[in-house]
């Protein structure tokens, strides 16, 4: 399976897509001067558009890991993550505080989500085509 | 491929199965005011209630994460741990220190694992369904 | 698909493949008289030979997770890592600060990888042979 960096620099690629998998890199926000709710919503935008990019969407993320600089946030971060993402649609995810690479970065978030169903759709094809009995032509 | 949410909440689900992989969130102790050992074995004991229901077992851990809020309780958590995982079936797992979501969480371990090989079993039926055709005893 | 486990101990086994995916537990150093730079040379030789066992190489990481025990050692541990990953192949990655398992540690990776494409070579095999003849006609 061929593997699909986004947005590669020196250090890493902001997302990666490997097979019906997309991996994507812990993202802070670029306004630093907002607050913890401010720098999320900044943060799950910036995800959104990687998910887009990857073929995915929020509906379709597997697994989340949060990291607070300080825990103290972790309502203000819900608060925004769960008007964010789909109801019914939420991943595994794991929120632990630690110190990030700079210290006006309050909040980082990475996730892995599922593609989009291109490769269901191509294998419901032939069973569709079984369905149809022996006079079927296609 | 389908996306299995188990336990779906409104912040993240209990654990997310995706083709042939589980994603199983960040779990804690229910009740914590048991020591490291003891918030360890709760946790192992919802994992393995969650990789059952997401068609896996303690056997196919593929990654484990542990985060503990006090690294001195490093030995506690990995006495329970090797009791209570497979020998030979050890998954790749990293253990660091971080503050949790609250402070009477001592011990949070989330994982991803190997779904038992239901499929395969699912994808070679039809296939000797096809061989035999209609006179088929099998 | 089988889980191939990769130096397994009674803990954690150091790298697990299932199917097309590597991962990579949690390395350090094992001289870790060395620096913040030293100790990430060390684990990225680690991680070639990981990586090397599991099927994979550095040009096929998906994801990595560094732990450094002081973010200060940030452009240390970069300094070695951007000299390590290949150009335009870098992965999706998330670096925080933590206290890890024993205070002369000073940096922690881990990673997941895709296997190098055996598969696809399999796969492509049929095509290469398709625009070979000209006479065939499938």
């Amino acid at each position: 399976m061929a593997i699909k960096r986004i947005n590669p620099g020196p250090r890493l690629s902001q997302a990666v897509v490997y097979g019906d998998t997309v991996y994507v890199a812990g993202q802070v926000a670029s306004d630093t001067s907002a607050d913890a709710a401010g720098q999320t919503r900044q943060i799950l935008t910036t995800i959104d558009s990687l998910l887009a990019q990857g073929g995915s969407d929020k509906s379709r993320i597997l697994w989340a890991n949060v990291w607070l600089a300080d825990m103290s946030d972790y309502n203000a971060m819900n608060g925004e993550w769960e008007s964010w993402i789909p109801k019914g649609e939420t991943p595994a995810r794991a929120t632990v505080e630690a110190k990030l690479a700079a210290p006006q970065y309050k909040v980082e978030i990475a996730c892995v989500a599922a593609r989009a169903a291109a490769r269901a759709a191509k294998r419901s094809a032939p069973r569709a085509a079984k369905k149809g009995g022996k006079k079927r032509r296609r």
